[in-house]
């Protein structure tokens, strides 16, 4: 089978297990996310500041068609060399890195401790970014006060971040994407080039609760994973309908592995509201909704097969492939065959677009992917 | 300009304010949902069995870009004959219709009165449906006891009625869509033929919340709007999760008014949980997910642009378009030139499709729509 080349726009690294307590107090490491992993491998105890969340492990919550987990599958994830091997083989040239441990920053309620924590990730991950040009790691941001995010941005920046991983909600729920009090941010993010990085599934949770079980009952498992991709689609929303793109024209906004075709729907649904419901609607917006979505939003997917006529028969160009690597909602293993079902039948200019173009376009600094054969 | 005609998978009637103080006793009607607009005409707070529901008006809170409300656009909707005269100048032909005072019989507690109610609304609606063949009532169900919901659409399906109204979830969140407990329900729609109908924003309210304001702040509008289709994607991921078409596969379902290119959106990513999440999906299910969707499930949207490519681009046969005669968020006074702007570019099988054919297999009874002319 000839080698497709992709870039993608949703993967994943683990954070070490004693990065706190190699970077920090040890007073201070002792309040941060730590994970507490059940005899039986498949629940874990999130232990933040004092408190315990339980969830089932991302990824590492269940097994792949052979019975490997995610440590099991791809053992060199985690290692800077062997993990370009896994690439090379799997074909994924550049790719957009998300924390792990620090999807729970989120959790934190103290933003001195919330502070600490996001500089020692970033000084870290910053680390695994420059061992490679097609690691593009995406900074964790203290988003519980206005100004901590804006130092931390721009400090990112500075140290050679090109994007910015926020959750697709913040636990203050008057504070929404859609509100002027985040115009700071924008501005930050704005200015340094940052692209803005939702990753889907990072809602705040509740202590008590168990995250990412919205239903129980039979056919759990399908119901709970359509629903998380709602929170990407939300957290464009918010920031469409707030105005945020009339205020700040350069901000560029990446929601990885929630899909893609949701983009065009979304993008319709929103102007039959401004066009049907115009006397409601405030602010004013320069341009209709759904040019905004087409211009400034970008979103990743790995096996959707509606997702490559998003761009060629609705137009929005600015879908992803992405691997989800090494997690079991992704395509490792398989991602040669993924990547030609996907695409053998896509016209060459969509298919260089959704597999490399739109990556490159948000991340130009990124070394040219090998081509591919066909 | 040339007439299209179509038929709309999404209309609405307003029952008349004495018809539950005309059909039951003094002491029944008095505690059934009955309107009180604020001065304004902006808000109403609906009286239900002894609770007050404060909401803005379906519609009719708002007004289009002349100025006009829902009453005043369309002062003929709820009239058997004039209605037609508007249809006829709209270019449509055979519609779905549903209730409005019959949405909130999701808010009532009390079975015995539900069912009054349900009995009250649908033997004055099956008249309005026999005055002409065009028009396809829908049923309301009363869901707080199964035995109930069965006996009323055996007895709605001998007054003629072919399509069910349900409300995208009901009140006992432990009773969702998904569970076995409803499988009478399924057999009762499946032996009868009737078809159910879905109307995105009925999800049951609290008796001190405000129905459809998800969100506050700027851009709520749009948020709010974008928000209310959730409803409707849940509610056939909860059926199709839950194994309902392997058990009942002679079931169709329309979801209306929440568009139609979330459906192969939806169905890829429950086929990526299906494959990628397979040691935790029960039940299993005969077929993948979305050969489910694809084949059992319908749905209408208004002005979307992306709709039509739902099917000519994405292989979704089922996509129906809708006017929602007569609120504000549908198409009267625009129909003609809405559906030039969707079709003119369009194929003439996917056209003839999604105007009138998927709707005319789900009501095969209702009479071809005149020829549309090009």
């Amino acid at each position: 089978m000839s080698k497709i080349w992709a870039n993608s726009g949703d993967s994943h690294l683990v954070e070490p297990e004693d990065l706190f307590t190699q970077a920090l107090p040890a007073a201070v490491a002792a309040r941060m996310p730590r994970s507490e992993k059940d005899p039986d491998g498949r629940w874990e105890t999130l232990h933040i500041d004092g408190k315990q969340y339980r969830r089932r492990l991302a990824g590492g919550n269940l097994v792949d068609a052979d019975g490997k987990s995610v440590d099991e599958r791809a053992p060199g994830a985690n290692d800077k060399e062997l993990r370009l091997v896994d690439l090379d083989q799997e074909g994924v040239w550049g790719e957009v890195v998300y924390p792990s441990i620090g999807i729970w920053t989120s959790s934190i309620e103290d933003p001195v401790l919330l502070r600490a924590g996001c500089r020692a990730i970033n000084d870290w991950a910053i680390e695994y970014q420059q061992s490679s040009p097609r690691y593009v790691c995406t900074a964790s941001i203290p988003l519980l006060e206005v100004a901590d995010a804006v130092a931390e941005i721009e400090r990112a920046a500075g140290l050679g971040y090109r994007c910015a991983f926020f959750p697709v909600a913040v636990p203050a729920p008057e504070l929404g994407w859609n509100r002027e009090a985040w115009d700071p941010v924008w501005a930050a993010l704005e200015e340094t080039g940052m692209v803005l990085g939702f990753h889907i599934g990072t809602e705040p949770i509740d202590a008590d609760s168990t995250t990412g079980l919205y239903f129980r009952g039979p056919g759990g498992a399908l119901m709970n994973y359509v629903e998380t991709t709602y929170g990407g689609q939300r957290a464009v929303t918010k920031m469409i309908a707030g105005g945020v793109f009339d205020r700040f024209p350069g901000l560029k906004v990446l929601v990885s592995e929630g899909g893609a075709t949701w983009g065009p729907f979304v993008a319709d649904r929103l102007d039959e509201a401004y066009r049907q419901h115009g006397v409601a609607v405030r602010p004013p917006l320069r341009r209709l909704p759904s040019e905004y979505l087409y211009e400034h939003v970008y979103a990743s997917f790995q096996h959707d097969r509606s997702a490559p006529m998003a761009m060629t028969a609705m137009g929005w160009r600015n879908v992803l492939w992405g691997s989800d690597y090494p997690h079991l909602e992704g395509t490792f293993g398989h991602t040669q065959k993924t990547l030609h079902e996907l695409f053998d039948d896509v016209d060459p200019e969509s298919r260089t677009r959704i597999t490399v173009g739109a990556f490159a376009e948000l991340f130009p600094h990124v070394p040219p992917a090998p081509e591919s054969e066909y």
